[in-house]
């Protein structure tokens, strides 16, 4: 029996906990993770919690993984591991059984099954915990002919510069919070439950805005100062889930991700004036504006020419090389600064976690990569050293677990 | 002329910024920041940020440094310089005078001077920058005479496992903020205007608890799950003066700050039931109470026994060995978790910054510790690895900057 299984002898049923406070769908401020910690074993101190940014839930459960439906928290965290050599079908079911009774329990802000700190979870603050798999742990649960035929290593492009420390995996849990409490304890508990059954590969820490710096819904900005993530669609539009989800098959309402880590020169792009660097990105950096407009969600017009005939936004500026011109090829950006302090023999690096949302890699992700790497002004100032593609699973019902689609 | 000096003839005058709207005194909300950001060579994107965390300032100036005399925010950073052999007073004062001015600059919401990304500084978040000096610093400012008794590296004790590369240094600037964007923008700024001044010894980042996850004034909790802190007086109490602040000489309005680097075994701590853990710290986890009590700030009875006559509290508790007898003893707490992901050769590593401020570190730091490394039951799960001990510079007016008592 899987300790996946032994938590629903102990834990309040699913069934009861749908049927609950909890089952109000997507997002439950306050009540949610408070009701369903008062069942844990051992609770955290009892606050008056309501209204709490730290009090914020994500459904597990649904179609969906909700790391990938709701909005990136303030800190995330990216950990690959490796299937030992032998791991047979029954062991990765096994890791799914206790990563989703994890998730189910930490978003909820309770403890993990046996946590031994669940103080520590008590304020998951948006907690998503996300699972994805690479081509090696697909084929375990499904056979080579489960493998989607855009899960391998990205095609080489001629700006990479990648380290295997950074690079692919056979699995990946993303860890999204506003609080930096909550992502250290629930990567601990992933990392535990993956004992025995998978071996950390990588893992890579990020920031974003916290929680109550800038108004709702403000575009996070990266380390070289500008808006990151202005062409996304809206979380629940029908353009978002036209570029995100996959349709049919065992991993349909799944998705892919690709996990670009990309170091930037911050030295040598401070030394560059304001207009060479709004120059090579084609915004403005105050407000994000496209050079040809006034405001960030301005739509750019890439015809429009200065009184000498000059484009306003230069061809090879980065908003210009990674805007596809066929609407199929768009992908939603998923982003985190990293800022490594040097450690031992390791310098200080500094950049961003690209991550990258698409139904398909080669369809969407790859042609506006290519682009980006055949010509792109950014790229003077930016060096990929890490990239991994991964399956995101669908979401799964409070019966079931994550990859059950295959591995059932 | 130092760049320190060049920044008084672009910005603002110092009187006027004070006499407007961030003259209130202490901690001002929304306005302050906008404000000053206002008259900014390249201000942010205008946004409606009243109300806002992120708009949040401390003033910069007065008596004592603002990192001292406020609630450390969610994310700290520590970094300590040494100055290059053949340094000269000129050159510490020409430092001072720039990490014045970018820390008069950030903490107000706006950017430094020349600064390349002054977007990164429009969410100040409460931003603190404090500055501390080694006996290096003091001496090249003041001469020997000038280094207090105190300001030495900490006596050897028995469970220390110190490494270099976590101790010591001639300068340390401590960075504290809400929001982690913040805090690695400012943190770069302090960085860059060391350049040819000063070089980089090591530099920590920790984290607490993020803004809004838990009710106001709650206690932090390290990552063995407990409280850290309860027994740390009131701000602006008078038991908090006492115990931090230094009366006379050139380092009146100044303290004593010692920074530890502990490493905690999370995985043996795990080990240990709930019973083994309360007994080692002397509190319950979940509420942090004494064991002798019912609430987090209940006063310890060391006296109190058991039906069989054994201490409640064991003797060699945490708690109990760390409470001095004489008052006059105490100190005040300022921790942070840290959490270094694995990174080249170096292994993943947690624990606590512990900060410890205090008047006199051999008054009333050295004798705690020494309890402590005699006998704590906690000493089996942690090991302290990094050790340094700088003088925190008084604050400074707005014609003044941080070291003038000394320097000028």
């Amino acid at each position: 029996m899987s300790r996946g299984d032994t938590a629903a002898t102990h834990a309040p049923s699913r069934r009861g906990f749908l049927t609950g406070s909890a089952a109000a769908a997507g997002v439950a401020v306050g009540a949610a993770g408070g009701a369903y910690a008062a069942h844990a074993a051992q609770p955290g101190p009892a606050t008056d919690t309501a209204g709490l940014n730290g009090a914020r839930t994500h459904d597990f459960h649904g179609t969906h993984q909700a790391g990938v439906t709701s909005s990136p928290g303030a800190h995330g965290a990216f950990l690959a591991f490796d299937l030992p050599a032998g791991s047979v079908k029954d062991d990765l079911r096994r890791l799914m059984r206790l990563w989703t009774d994890d998730a189910r329990r930490l978003m909820s802000g309770a403890g993990a099954l046996a946590d031994t700190e669940p103080e520590l979870a008590t304020a998951p603050a948006g907690l998503t915990v996300t699972v994805g798999w690479g081509p090696k742990a697909v084929a375990l649960a499904g056979g080579s002919e489960a493998v989607p035929s855009w899960l391998r290593p990205l095609p080489d492009f001629s700006i990479d510069a990648l380290e295997d420390r950074w690079s692919d995996g056979d699995l990946l849990v993303m860890i999204h919070s506003d609080d930096p409490v909550t992502v250290s304890h629930a990567l601990r508990m992933v990392s535990k439950d993956a004992t025995n059954l998978a071996t950390e590969r990588w893992r890579q820490t990020g920031f974003r805005q916290a929680y109550g710096s800038h108004p709702s819904g403000t575009t996070m900005r990266n380390l070289f100062g500008q808006v990151d993530g202005t062409a996304n669609p809206p979380l629940a539009s029908d353009d978002f889930a036209a570029r995100v989800w996959i349709q049919d098959g065992w991993l349909a309402g799944g998705t892919s991700f690709v996990l670009r880590r990309i170091r930037m020169e911050l030295d040598t792009w401070d030394q560059v004036d304001r207009i060479g660097r709004e120059n090579a990105v084609g915004r403005t950096v105050d407000t994000g504006a496209p050079l040809t407009g006034e405001a960030e969600h301005d739509e750019p017009d890439f015809d429009a020419v200065d009184a000498r005939g000059f484009p306003i936004i230069s061809d090879v500026s980065h908003i210009r090389r990674a805007r596809p011109d066929d609407p199929s090829q768009r992908i939603v950006r998923l982003a985190y600064n990293y800022d490594d302090a040097p450690r031992g023999n390791e310098p200080a690096e500094a950049g961003l976690l690209f991550g990258s949302l698409q139904a398909d890699v080669d369809a969407q992700f790859v042609p506006i990569q290519r682009r980006l790497a055949e010509a792109d002004l950014l790229n003077v100032w930016t060096t990929p050293v890490g990239s991994a593609v991964f399956a995101i699973l669908p979401g799964c019902t409070e019966d079931g677990y994550l990859g059950d689609t295959l591995l059932d």
